[in-house]
């Protein structure tokens, strides 16, 4: 299945700005976009980025500058599904879960985000769009709901975790596999455990 | 199989207290515990709280007083294995979650908590013990490690997902199916979204 991966490449991850400034920023993103790439890849998935600027990472990239919505709603047409949609920041992406994705049946697959997003769909039906602002994971059950459908949802913890904040950086530390858990570690990055609350420290 | 349902009976869900009283924090954790042991039923589990203080909700309760290390770790003699643990908190547990728990393979099962936490385990091997202060997923598979055991780790966001802070009830009025998220719709709580982030508020 065609896997197009949003990736936001001229301002990414701006709620990171207390703990990373902005080269640091971006090549944590890309770290992150990679991960997901490769687990597309052996989940037998053919990713394709969606980028809001170039970006070179050995799989095709179209740059479209509008926000994420559109930009999705215009590849929705009946010649486009099946089609998944994988958010680029998902660190702890692993093919086991983007397979059970991929495996989902159903006319659309949706997997939360934390936080009322959505991270990751599957739509094999055309009539069906997206609407990515606020709580869209609501709005994409009521847009599915209006079509007819009743949307698949995938109970996965690794794609559920989309990676916006500091705390989330515990998430990647403990559970990530990839270029985006050992680039935090490189940076000096680590577990700092007080009160029994676990947060992220850096040397 | 068995499975222990660790709940405070007494000072339940502290870190919401900036939006619940008492009382109320009283009322919620115990829709949560309930919704968890009516998942674990419905899972073929046979449950059992594990309470500091008496609690009444249907099933057999033993009160301990201790914290929940040495509380489980009296439990995990070789008489007792294969034993579950499915912490009390977990509103979003649901049949198909808990299954996928209890049919996983393997002497050690863990189940990821957000923030370092292990929210659900099986143990087979009464060689294992738990340790949960502290990042207890990390140490819970070294602990594993260190008696020879590979854990396995089931992906879910239902299991993963504890309500400890208020941002947490976002996560129960989107995707709770039980009186959890029917205890705060009654109580008022609903889901606000500004400038694009997802909160609650309440009426």
């Amino acid at each position: 299945m065609r896997v197009v991966v949003p990736f936001d490449a001229r301002e990414p991850k701006t709620r990171l700005s207390g703990v990373l400034d902005g080269p640091e920023r971006s090549a944590f993103a890309r770290a992150m976009l990679r991960d997901v790439l490769d687990a597309v890849r052996s989940a037998g998935g053919e990713p394709a980025v969606l980028a809001t600027a170039d970006v070179d990472v050995g799989v095709p990239v179209t740059v479209d500058e509008r926000s994420l919505t559109p930009a999705i709603n215009d590849r929705l047409g009946a010649a486009d599904v099946p089609l998944a949609i994988v958010m680029g920041d998902l660190a702890l992406a692993v093919p086991d879960a983007v397979e059970r994705l991929l495996d989902a049946d159903g006319p659309v697959v949706l997997v939360p985000g934390r936080g009322g997003g959505t991270n990751a769909l599957v739509v094999r039906e055309p009539a069906f769009h997206v609407d990515f602002h606020g709580a869209s994971f609501r709005d994409h059950r009521r847009i599915a709901s209006e079509a007819g459908i009743d949307p698949s949802v995938v109970d996965s913890y690794r794609l559920s975790t989309d990676v916006d904040e500091p705390a989330d950086l515990v998430e990647v530390l403990l559970h990530g596999e990839g270029r985006a858990a050992a680039w935090l570690e490189d940076e000096g990055f680590e577990l700092v455990v007080n009160d029994g609350r676990v947060d992220v420290g850096r040397d």
